[in-house]
């Protein structure tokens, strides 16, 4: 007999040797006809597994993100059945569950249209009616081999498995697919499915590898629940940033500037200038000193720094170290350059805690197939800072850093979106990792102090520092449901050292300073994407890159027009007049496509008394007003940065 | 008998054959005894040259700058003779004359230090009272190369000569030296000497050659003026960017970042965002909109744009175009990126002009010699702009341009320290220049036509254009009375058809554009240079880093010091405070030293008056005034950017 500690805390005694199911099944029908996976001991589980020592375990259903990511895999199997009925020829690749869904990789002369897709849909809707048996079985290396001598992608990945690594096979109704599971019991709960698209995917990502078709698609319980969901996608897609910011004139691409390279239109360009504004003016407030270094560096800096040791495959290089006398390399991160300004002078602890703040340019060499819009791109501007402190300050400083990143979280009306990570090292991971087990052990338990002494509440990841130290994160889930992380703090405990900083104590000796890497709004690009999408392109009136648009009824008025634009303009409001020889209507619609704060439309009876009609997005028709009283309105709501 | 044009405009025959000096004799006694060289037909010749045809012709003497250059030309000659006396085994490279003085190359064991400078320098003394003849004689190239055989560098320079050319000496004395001229008749009138420093040079000025001792020196016909010359080199010194920058702690460099990477300190930072957000928000007043474009692109923009066949060698490039599927570029210029934002959307005639500005990173290769503090850098920040515009309304935007730059340059008090130049293509040189000749005259015509009713005084520069057309420069003299361009503004007639910019007219009929490229405030690291230079690092209180400083009498006083502090902040004022337990004098004197536009010391008095003790940099010490009225007076000061 083993016990078996479940979710609720209770222990339970069971027969050694019984499955994950069989014990679901034994504490009720119903758990045991939902249960899509387990969880023993942390670790996600086939409910074919056999438990056969005392163990925790949770029995997940598809209300848990274990059971959905179980369920839709095993759909992306059916896709991959179907697929080799109707296009017997197609090559598998992969086919993982994903946020919200799945793919499955296919290697086929078909390009999978809409059509395609529909017929597709269609035959997984007789394949799931047809209740195929799903069974598991492993294979030795050979045979494995042997039973997919046909499909050459599975016999790479049966060729990258490490020595000793079981190799699994689950096979639902006649379709055998190399997996590692797990998978369900039954497919035929599966009662509402779709496919949604098809794009291009290099083999394992690597854009030297063949492009091959990727097919998304999604599955739920229930049709409800899909349509929902096929809801908030084209909600989602409408509100993408991707879409939206070009529709609004807030940037742009080109082919021949290239990939990750967005350039900045007007609207997007003061935007950006009116976040960096109010962030340098926020942390000039707290203290914080500005700083502007360049964007490249000899790669001594980096070698100084560890950044060549532990990230020179992201940096962009100029220059090559065999034949050239001087390599350069654009910067990654700003630390180094901070540092040397911190090195530039002798400090005493009197000087201690030292804010440095940069609106810092940074630049990474991402692979072509992962740049995206403004979110993932080559270049980018990181409001980025680094306080030099002495150990009694860190607690205290960190408070500080996590208190600005609030005020700017909830002034930008995102802090309902976002949660913490505390992120920490990976001990196997020498490559990645300056490799000091006890310095990372000491930062990450002071780490934990103060995250908790500040109430904070966190996930905990392994594997996602910094180089250097550990990091907490600040995640942000965007319209389509991806989690990114848009600010980092982090404290290290190597830098300092490795890049000569000191600074001299109490006792006129010379020590090493603590730093915490900060952000305070992340990177800008992102972060006007990310309001992109949260406010659907309708900022607040402050973001807004044209706060007010000015619409004469008639070319008669323009001159009224032009003086209330001025005096706009003079009171510090971004104004736009709109002189075109079209209707009013016409105009007044085109300046709400463009999500406009505020309209104002001027006639006769406006010029006479100086007034203007006010549309507001808000109260639409608010009718005539004296203009200044519009402007002490308006000057107020961007002073106050109102929602 | 030929005729001879003199400057002042006479006509005077003489018989052929008679050389420059023998002319200025004839003229006068004295004339001739001043003369240092001639000018025929605009060319600078020796005084020995003779005259067999009608010529126009000058004779230049010391008052002249032709003549300043070869009476120095002849004293670097002296020190060369010097050299050879004193450290005989020295080898010879080249000896100019420069602006304000002259330089001479030596390969020596030698390290030239200040004794030994002091021992040429009598020396040199000692060769002009022996009044030695110049003598001037040309040889062939054998004999040329047979009588300098044990001078290597002027080996290579006689080889360097083009088939057919003159190869002419000069004997001082003992001394031969090869040189183009001109030399003096004589040497024994130069009164006043002197040796200045010496310094490292390449040969050819190509790191990859040997590096040469280089003794710079410098004479006069007085000793009064060399005097004076001293002085002003004196305090250009301490006015010296390069110099006094760093101790005020506006920037660093660090051999790990490298040559020509200026880093920005705190106080440099500041002072390049309070010029950035003014030159922004003045731009935006006059209708510009703000761009912000990637720093790197596909070479495939830089090919559209023409900058990839006229300017590749001054660019950084990333990627090998023979091995590598793309290859990216820093830019080195801003055009091809505002023309991509222009060509994202359709234009009409009505949309136009369109102002484009940005505040833009430029990259640009320097040689390693030639990188010189936030002067010669490889990575700068120019205040960049791009008109578009129809041909009607080419002249009112210059005139446009031109007001704003006149603003600017008047607004930082340098509008007396610059002259406008207008440059030219060089027809001869198609590498540099598109090669379309009607386009460069008739787009030349029209600027000229602009400038002359604009009533801009301006000299004329030939091969300093473009690549793509013609450019009005601003050019400021520095400390050092060294001229260096510092804003340009050009007329295109190229890149907006290279690049496939268009408009609709009011026909309906596509047609390209006019582009005006220009700045306002030029390159912001250059203009900070400048500013420490113009106001020996004192600079007027809107742009100073650091506007009041708050020093109270001893720690009693810091709460109320801390409360003056805060309230100078909430009303935009730069200030800082220094609570050192040192004595008040001495923090006086230090904020002094920091050119700190005001000193506010608080003790008793003050802190129950809510007074402070001004001490300004104009007045000195001022008396106590309310808080309140210091502040409304420091206030004012900023918002006019009063000098």
């Amino acid at each position: 007999m083993i016990k078996v500690t479940l979710k609720d805390g209770s222990v339970k005694e069971f027969e050694a040797g019984l499955s994950v199911y069989e014990i679901a099944k034994s504490i009720s029908e119903g758990l045991a006809r939902n249960a899509c996976c387990g969880v023993v001991n942390g670790k996600v589980v086939d409910l074919r597994e056999e438990i056969n020592k005392d163990v925790e375990l949770s029995i997940c259903t598809f209300d848990s993100q274990e059971g959905k990511d179980a369920l839709r895999h095993s759909v992306s199997h059916v896709l991959a059945y179907a697929v080799k009925r109707l296009f017997p020829e197609t090559k598998l690749a992969i086919g993982p569950s994903i946020v919200n869904g799945f793919y499955y990789d296919f290697d086929s002369e078909t390009s999978f249209t809409a059509a395609d897709l529909e017929k597709l849909e269609a035959e997984m809707q007789k394949i799931i009616k047809e209740n195929p048996s799903i069974e598991r079985f492993t294979l030795p290396r050979n045979e494995a081999l042997e039973l997919m001598k046909d499909e050459p992608y599975k016999v790479e990945l049966i060729n990258d498995l490490p020595e000793g690594e079981v190799i699994s096979f689950y096979k639902i109704g006649e379709f055998t697919d190399l997996c590692a599971g797990p998978h369900l019991i039954s497919i035929k709960s599966v009662k509402a499915i779709k496919l949604i698209r098809s794009a291009g995917a290099y083999w394992k990502g690597d854009e030297k590898n063949k492009m091959l078709t990727r097919i998304y698609g999604t599955a739920f319980l229930k049709k409800a629940d899909l349509d929902e969901h096929l809801e908030a996608l084209e909600e989602a897609k409408k509100r993408d940033h991707n879409k939206l910011g070009r529709e609004l004139g807030i940037f742009t691409t080109d082919e021949k500037v290239g990939q990750g390279l967005p350039l900045l239109m007007p609207k997007g360009a003061k935007i950006f200038q009116t976040l960096q504004r109010w962030i340098e003016d926020e942390e000039a407030k707290r203290g914080y000193v500005l700083t502007k270094t360049p964007f490249m560096s000899k790669n001594d800096l980096f070698k100084a720094s560890g950044h060549w040791d532990h990230y020179k495959d992201g940096m962009f290089i100029l220059g090559n170290e065999e034949t050239d006398s001087e390599v350069l390399a654009l910067r990654p991160m700003t630390c180094p350059f901070q540092f040397t300004v911190y090195n530039a002078e002798q400090h005493s602890y009197r000087d201690l805690p030292i804010r440095y703040n940069e609106t810092s340019t940074l630049f990474r060499k991402e692979a072509s197939g992962e740049m995206h819009g403004l979110i993932r791109v080559r270049q980018f501007t990181l409001a980025e800072g680094h306080i030099v402190c002495t150990p009694e300050q860190v607690e205290e400083e960190f408070k500080g850093v996590i208190d600005l990143i609030d005020y700017v979280m909830s002034t930008l009306g995102i802090d309902g979106d976002i949660t913490y990570r505390f992120s920490k090292w990976d001990p196997n991971n020498t490559e990645k990792y300056i490799n000091n087990p006890e310095a990372w052990e000491s930062t990450q338990n002071q780490m934990r102090i103060i995250l908790d002494h500040l109430n904070i509440n966190y996930t905990e990841a392994e594997g996602e520092a910094a180089f250097y130290g550990p990091k907490l994160d600040i995640q942000f889930k965007n319209v389509h449901g991806k989690e990114d992380t848009i600010i980092t703090v982090q404290i290290d405990f190597a830098l300092a050292e490795r890049l000569g900083m000191s600074y001299i104590d109490k006792n006129g000796e010379k020590k090493i300073p603590f730093v915490i890497h900060r952000s305070s709004i992340g990177c800008y690009e992102r972060t006007i994407a990310m309001l992109i999408e949260k406010y659907a392109g309708a900022f607040p009136t402050w973001l807004a890159p044209v706060q007010v648009k000015v619409l004469p009824i008639s070319d008669k008025y323009n001159d009224y027009a032009e003086s209330v634009v001025k005096t706009l303009r003079n009171n510090g409001v971004k104004v736009e007049s709109d002189y075109r020889a079209e209707k009013i209507g016409y105009k007044i619609r085109e300046a709400r496509l463009e999500r406009t704060p505020y309209i104002l439309v001027v006639g006769e009876k406006e010029a006479a008394n100086s007034e203007v009609s006010v549309r507001s997005r808000k109260n639409d028709d608010e009718g005539a007003v004296k203009l200044d009283a519009f402007i002490e309105r308006i000057v107020k709501e961007i002073e106050n940065k109102e929602r």
